[in-house]
């Protein structure tokens, strides 16, 4: 198959990730077959210093003749006094909504040869292997009025839903549900907000569809604390933009492997634009020491998602796995008696086992 | 002193946990020559079964006129399906905005000898002694609109604030964080909110009238995150409503001893409501089994925050712990080697130590 990748470096430890990443993923097409094709484009605040804007015209008309997108990170620093029009994450915002990537997946599982760097207690974490759906191009990040009143007395935000947006991410997780354990926790706050009253009356609409799925609605406060508390109950977690934002990060701390963890942001056709969970990293940026690993598995749900390339996917992911368990492991994963790499190196050891 | 006293029960074992402070305070005003006077009214869903509203009038009236209010639950499953305006909830909510109860304090600590049941390993949890200011009459919980629109095709939720609001709030920590190791971590989403960014800025003018306060500002996920990997890193932390809804549950179960854990409501003056952080517990109500401790340990607060008797709440927080450290312990503590107690015995103790 032939296929057009667009590369969104980004700022601080994007360049070194994304260009691991597509060192995967050439010999990927190497040993399947396959022809990828790549383009870099600027985003964030590489974008603001090289353009004047966070996301230039030039960046989107790419991404939208692409067949999927592979974003390292943005923001950093030297931007964060910006005027917000002029800030890196605006960068971020524009491309999930002009794209319409409305799904975020975020799978977090643990390895175990990494579970002893949890927070948590092993006994309380092992096993764990959710899959957050969050809802991404609507709520608060978007609605409006957001505004000052009264000559700056008064402030607005709105969480904005339409129907359409709320069912199609609730059949976006039951769908998600279906391929892993069939398990699904609704969270939002139907005690207090409106919205969140319409989300869960569509999730009861939707149930009958799917009636291999048993669904649980949960309050987003209990979830908070059941995530610290038993993660291994949840399978497939969906829930709005803001409240997906907070738990998703939440849960990305529990197995001790933040620089690990993939994401995908999808729209309602199979493309979509695929990121590290972790942030940019301005601190060790140019070192070339940062993990790949996170982003090399972004590529792997990229091939899965957006290409059908199962096998691929998976060639991957077991290549890193089990690069770990051969010890091999960057300066943020603390592995026993494994050996520390450069991400150069890394990314030699994956490609090696492909 | 002479104080009156509103008790609201609530439902589930609110009527067990209200009862075992009021013989705590009783025996605190025999001690040191107080007269606290005692009345109950109804909220909640026993409200809603008695009077046909979750907040009769008649329990708002009895409230204003009261030094300070101790509150023990509402909610449950029997009322789960009512429509809104006639769910427990509803009379929390109510209360809080009719008595302008806008700072919400909630400590969480650990105590050594219930460390080992937190999710959390012993090192990364011991020491941690974090005090969360949150914003409680204000945002999503209130704004207007919050409604469904075009024939139900669409729904809002309005999150809105004055400068005012969030001047007090602010104010309200800062001093919280002079009493104490004088850090404070204002909590917000101010690369998407407008209301964050205003938050952020009040933040910063009011910082210089607190010069030896040291002031971090964090993102919401960030801090979610953070609460678990280095939770001693926190002193005070201040944030808007529901943002402080899912932080303080989060923080809450991080020690291990949520049934232990008070928290203080308190308007423009000295007055406040007094709770307990955990719920209903509907399935253990009625049954004498239930830990007064967080209860008591909230009727410590009132002394302490509304008729300012810090000695009296001394008292009251050193006669827990040491009934702790003796071993006693209701069946949701576990405690090793300990004597599990009833609701009875385990007041009984604290009032023989007091
Ligand atoms: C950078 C920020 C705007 C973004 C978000 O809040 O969506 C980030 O936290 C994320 O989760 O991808
Ligand atoms: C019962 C509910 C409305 C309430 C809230 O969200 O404020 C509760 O979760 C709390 O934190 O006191």
């Amino acid at each position: 198959m032939k296929k057009h990748i667009v590369l969104l470096p980004g700022d601080g430890i994007g360049t070194e990730v994304t260009s691991a990443a597509k060192d995967v993923l050439e010999t990927i097409a190497d040993e399947f077959n396959h022809t990828f094709t790549f383009e870099s484009k600027d985003i964030g605040g590489t974008a603001i210093d090289q353009h004047g804007s966070p996301l230039p015209q030039d960046t989107i008309d790419a991404c939208r003749k692409a067949d999927a997108v592979l974003l390292g990170a943005v923001g950093g620093p030297k931007w964060d006094n910006n005027p917000s029009h002029l800030r890196p994450e605006k960068g971020l915002l524009g491309i999930r909504k002009e794209l319409n990537l409305f799904a975020n997946l975020r799978p977090v599982q643990g390895f175990s040869n990494l579970l002893h760097a949890s927070p948590l207690k092993r006994e309380v974490v092992e096993n764990s292997d959710m899959l957050i759906v969050r809802e991404l191009t609507g709520g608060l990040y978007f609605g409006t009025p957001s505004e000052r009143r009264n000559n700056g007395s008064d402030v607005v935000d709105t969480l904005a839903y339409s129907r359409e947006e709320i069912e199609r991410i609730i059949r976006r997780a039951f769908d998600a549900a279906m391929l892993r354990r069939k398990h699904l926790t609704s969270v939002d706050k139907a005690n207090v907000l409106e919205s969140s009253r319409m989300w869960r009356e569509i999730v009861e609409e939707i149930k009958p569809e799917y009636p291999e799925v048993t669904v649980e609605h949960m309050l987003v406060d209990a979830a908070a604390m059941k995530l610290i508390t038993s993660p291994t109950q949840f399978d497939v977690i969906v829930t709005e933009n803001m409240f997906g934002d907070i738990l998703s990060d939440e849960a990305s701390v529990l197995t001790g492997s933040l620089g690990m963890l993939p994401s995908a942001s999808l729209n309602e056709e199979a493309f979509g634009l695929y990121e590290p969970v972790h942030g940019s990293a301005p601190d060790i940026a140019g070192q070339g020491i940062a993990n790949p690993l996170a982003t090399i598995l972004s590529a792997a749900l990229m091939l899965r998602h957006s290409f059908r390339m199962e096998d691929e996917a998976k060639r991957i992911e077991c290549a890193v796995s089990e690069a770990l368990n051969r010890g091999y492991h960057t300066g943020d994963l603390n592995v026993k008696d494994g050996e520390q790499v450069n991400t150069h190196k890394m990314t030699a050891v994956v490609v090696e086992l492909l």
